[in-house]
């Protein structure tokens, strides 16, 4: 195809290009007819120019120009000029000028799409990820883009300049499925075996510490086979960066000076270091949750001694139980109706509660509330003295096992956040961290533990003894870094120790033939000098989507999937060849 | 574990640090005991610092220091001091200090390694890969490694301080099958239906193209289930490169720019650009490969005129057939001796030539060869004149399908540069595209034709109208990007227009049915107003390899596989449980 490169972009012409002869290749944006002129908004990733086709200043393009459709790709050639007084766009930073067409090649026509190319589109999501190529035309999903491209370059030249060394670990690996699913990959050349692909690159940066690299870090894309929720992908995108000779501190300080960074360059924010650390009891207690939004404050109180001897036994038997009993101040919601405080108490029903404790205070500490009476004078005022409460506002309790509970007052939280409109559109992004989990946490249905964050983190010194007699007990050296109530970051320092490794995995209920076959080269590294080590993985896709203020990870995605896991625009999974499962040694199941 | 952090690392002390009190985290390189005094080189990745333990100084630290082994990781304390004199250690940065212990922890034991942790080894390759975080160990690798970090850090800055766009595409993507096999990935929750994984993001970054991001670029893993050849990867990587409105020029300019870039922080040379262009049929001709290292003269001659009336029918029948009669001069070689010249004969009829024609130049041009009875005086003098021949160099020729020859006399010319030394230790890196690519080659097992480079490669516009009467003799706009005789890149200008792809896919003989299942989405999106584009994708474990002056892709690969594709240190692929299968409804083949 014969046409003239771009001497400039459409996003690039000012006042000093007047005068000059330019070439421009963009979309046609739009074209209006106004009294034999023609003007066209010419469109690239870059920015818009106005183009002008006129019929006394050249005939034969000025007809080509007529003939012009939304979404036409054309290279123009022309002359920069002042836009008339009184037509300059001061929107656009092209806005003061235009340029007069001399000439014109249309290098591809197009059919009308779908929906329209712009911002705001009313169509199903399902219309736009068919039609993705039109969706990324739009400016919302470029800027998107662009957003995540500048987050991947900040991110790299900051770990290169701290010393990182960037490795990449392989895609096809061992299938070593805890937890989640694998994706599993069939071996062409060894019949009945199987790769599987990452669900994170965990054991080989581990190995990479034993082998002495020392800080390690990776942009790279993890796989999971899950039912997906609204918000994850089958396969999904991770900061993974590991450190050796260090602890805690080290890695907080490494993550703070990135996020840092990234708030100033990308936010426009000065972040205040360091973050603040909040231990997971403690986050759940205030929160009820260990990703807790800290940009309002709304904190739960825990009343266990507040009500430990109460004649209530919902109250009692809570505490007794070693449950708790949790409380959330409603400022100023005396008034809420009965209708208002039903909605409440379905509310937390439906997220498993057995119902919902509700208290208006009145003058003088007076409680009007359906326990009220089974309540002595003296633990209505304790109740709310604790919750600080004063006349017209509401308390709410909770009372149970604690966790479950927690949870369910830390949803009732967020959901009264909303109703109090205490979340300013302004308010500064919060940041935290969340450290020392749970080792373990106990499954009901299997009876038995489970690594809360993986099996390779390290238990805190000072509870290794407990592994084998309390692992409830036992806390972890794991953090997970917070934004705004989403963990956009989790990791820990890691056990380096064959002998504690193997530990770990008998507490976990995994054989030691198990542990062999599935982790056996991990345990025989650590025999070779493995160092101290400890590490982080950042969710990249969900970290953009939070810094794009968008509400769906699939709108940082250049190509994302559906719920169920499908490409829309390519329609994959698709159906093979015989051929091809006969090479692979497998059938479909009939 | 409780233990100092560092406040040096173990490359970093010198003479301006004598009289501190340092920490160093390491490991044990080795350990002399010199009449009681005991001396370790500790190693890290940025280097080695000798430390002391001397019984008079810390006696405590000195008991320890005696059972340190090889490869143990410890923290340890002391004082830098000077080498005594006669002592220091040119060789090393921190040659001229050793650190006095006060004190010292052993964060980690290690047993005896299976080999030793040094760049040169003599074990198989199959006990490093088996051992792959002891291998990772030696300087060599790290080396590697950390060059390959390097290259990743230049390329990425490179396109991104020129306006490219960093964009991931999916890693399960459809299952497009075009010469190489795809690997699978059968989908749980679609039944029958597979993912594949991609050999290429040929059709998102034309995808991304239509969508207007104009400059794209993207380091990602790509992968083909072939049987591998010494120097492949099931997984490798590979950098990807689309830019919209531009022809082979601005790609040439852009390639460019980024090759100098690694050539000067690389390798310390400055690159000439622009490259040299060397049209496919002139590279087979003078180098009998599309590849050819130009770091040595050494020019095949074409004879067909030369020869085309001869009485030697093996040359009269070449020429009337289209074949080619191709002609090496080695210099100086006519005192070759026949074995030798059987040796050379077995080596091209090993590649599939009948024989080889070799002829000894004697004083007045006379020839001394099996065939000079069949020439004519005049053709003798004439081909000598043609080779650029004298008395005492040896004459080779070939005669047969052009292809083929010329491939063969390729290989005779590589392996007569290896017997004359040609190629010396000290040779610049040589580096060339070559261009105009036949668009399809014909497979004489199949009867059909296939694209050379792949089906979305853009015919030259002047052979446009030969793609259904003669394929054949249509030209591409593909070019490769050649250095040292390795392929590091190859490109194309792309079809970017819906009829042109129809039309190519039809020569393909890929029915409009086929297509469409394909393709469909790629040739949808092309009705939307497709700019013209082209692209170009950089094989990085190659190129990684030749700037490290590996033999090996393996050596400049953190976790590579070996030819069956086998991960030796994590023995993958590997069985998985039943109940995995049945879950993605698939069973194996008895």
């Amino acid at each position: 195809m014969n046409f003239k490169y771009r001497t400039h972009t459409c996003g690039e012409l000012r006042e000093s290009n007047i005068g000059q002869n330019v070439v421009l290749n963009g979309w046609v944006e739009n074209r209006r007819d106004l009294g034999g002129v023609i003007f066209i908004d010419l469109r690239d990733r870059y920015g818009i120019t106005q183009i002008v086709f006129e019929p006394g200043y050249n005939s034969e393009a000025h007809k080509i120009g007529g003939e012009l459709r939304s979404e036409f790709v054309v290279a123009v050639e022309g002359k920069v000029r002042r836009r008339p007084e009184g037509t300059e766009n001061s929107q656009l930073p092209t806005g003061l000028i235009d340029v007069m067409i001399d000439q014109i090649v249309v290098l591809n026509k197009a059919e009308t799409t779908p929906f329209q190319i712009k911002d705001k589109i009313d169509v199903t999501e399902d219309l736009r990820l068919k039609y993705r190529y039109l969706d990324l035309r739009r400016g919302r999903m470029q800027k998107n883009l662009l957003l995540r491209h500048k987050v991947y370059q900040l991110v790299r030249n900051y770990f290169d300049q701290n010393n990182f060394v960037e490795i990449e670990t392989p895609i096809l690996m061992k299938s070593t499925p805890e937890g989640a699913r694998d994706f599993l990959v069939p071996s062409r050349m060894h019949k009945g075996k199987f790769y599987a692909l990452p669900q994170s690159p965990q054991t080989y940066k581990q190995i990479l510490m034993v082998s002495g690299f020392d800080k390690y870090f990776q942009i790279v894309k993890c796989f999971r086979d899950e039912d997906l929720r609204a918000d994850r992908q089958p396969e999904f995108t991770q900061i993974d960066v590991e450190m050796s000779f260090v602890d805690t501190p080290q890695i907080f300080e490494t993550v703070e000076g990135l996020m840092a960074l990234l708030y100033k360059e990308i936010l426009g924010y000065e972040l205040k270091t360091p973050l603040k650390q909040l231990p997971f009891d403690e986050a759940m207690e205030k929160y009820g949750s260990d990703k807790p939004d800290i940009r309002y404050e709304l904190e739960m109180k825990t009343l266990n001694k507040t009500v430990e001897s109460s004649e209530f036994k919902v109250f009692s038997d809570a505490v007794k139980s070693d449950g708790i009993v949790t409380g959330l101040l409603a400022k100023n919601c005396g008034d809420y109706t009965r209708s208002q405080l039903d909605v409440l108490t379905d509310f937390v029903k439906k997220l498993g509660a057995g119902g919902l404790i509700w208290m208006r205070v009145k003058e003088n500490n007076d409680l009007d509330a359906p326990i009220a009476k089974f309540l002595s004078e003296e633990e209505k005022l304790n109740i709310v003295s604790k919750m600080d409460a004063e006349a017209g506002d509401l308390i709410f309790i909770l009372a149970g096992p604690k966790l479950k509970t927690l949870s369910i007052m830390g949803e009732l939280r967020k959901e009264m956040a909303k109703r109090l409109d205490l979340l300013k559109p302004d308010a500064e992004p919060a940041m935290l961290w969340v450290t020392d989990f749970p080792l373990f946490e106990w499954d009901e249905d299997t009876k038995r533990y489970y690594a809360m964050h993986h099996p390779f983190t390290s238990p805190r010194f000072e509870d290794v003894d407990k592994l084998e007699t309390s692992p409830g007990d036992v806390r972890a050296k794991a953090y997970d870094l917070v934004l705004n109530g989403n963990e956009i970051a989790g990791g820990s320092i890691r056990i380096h120790n064959s002998s504690l490794q193997s530990k770990m995995f008998k507490a976990l209920g995994i054989s030691e033939e198990e542990a062999t076959s599935k982790f056996g080269f991990l345990l025989n590294a650590f025999k070779y000098g493995a160092p101290p080590h400890g590490g982080i993985a950042f969710g990249l896709d969900r970290m953009v989507m939070l810094f794009a203020r968008e509400s769906s990870i699939r709108d940082v995605i250049a190509f994302p999937k559906t719920a169920s896991g499908m490409s829309l625009m390519d329609e994959s999974p698709s159906t093979v060849d015989e051929e091809q499962l006969k090479d692979l040694h497998i059938r479909l199941k009939k």
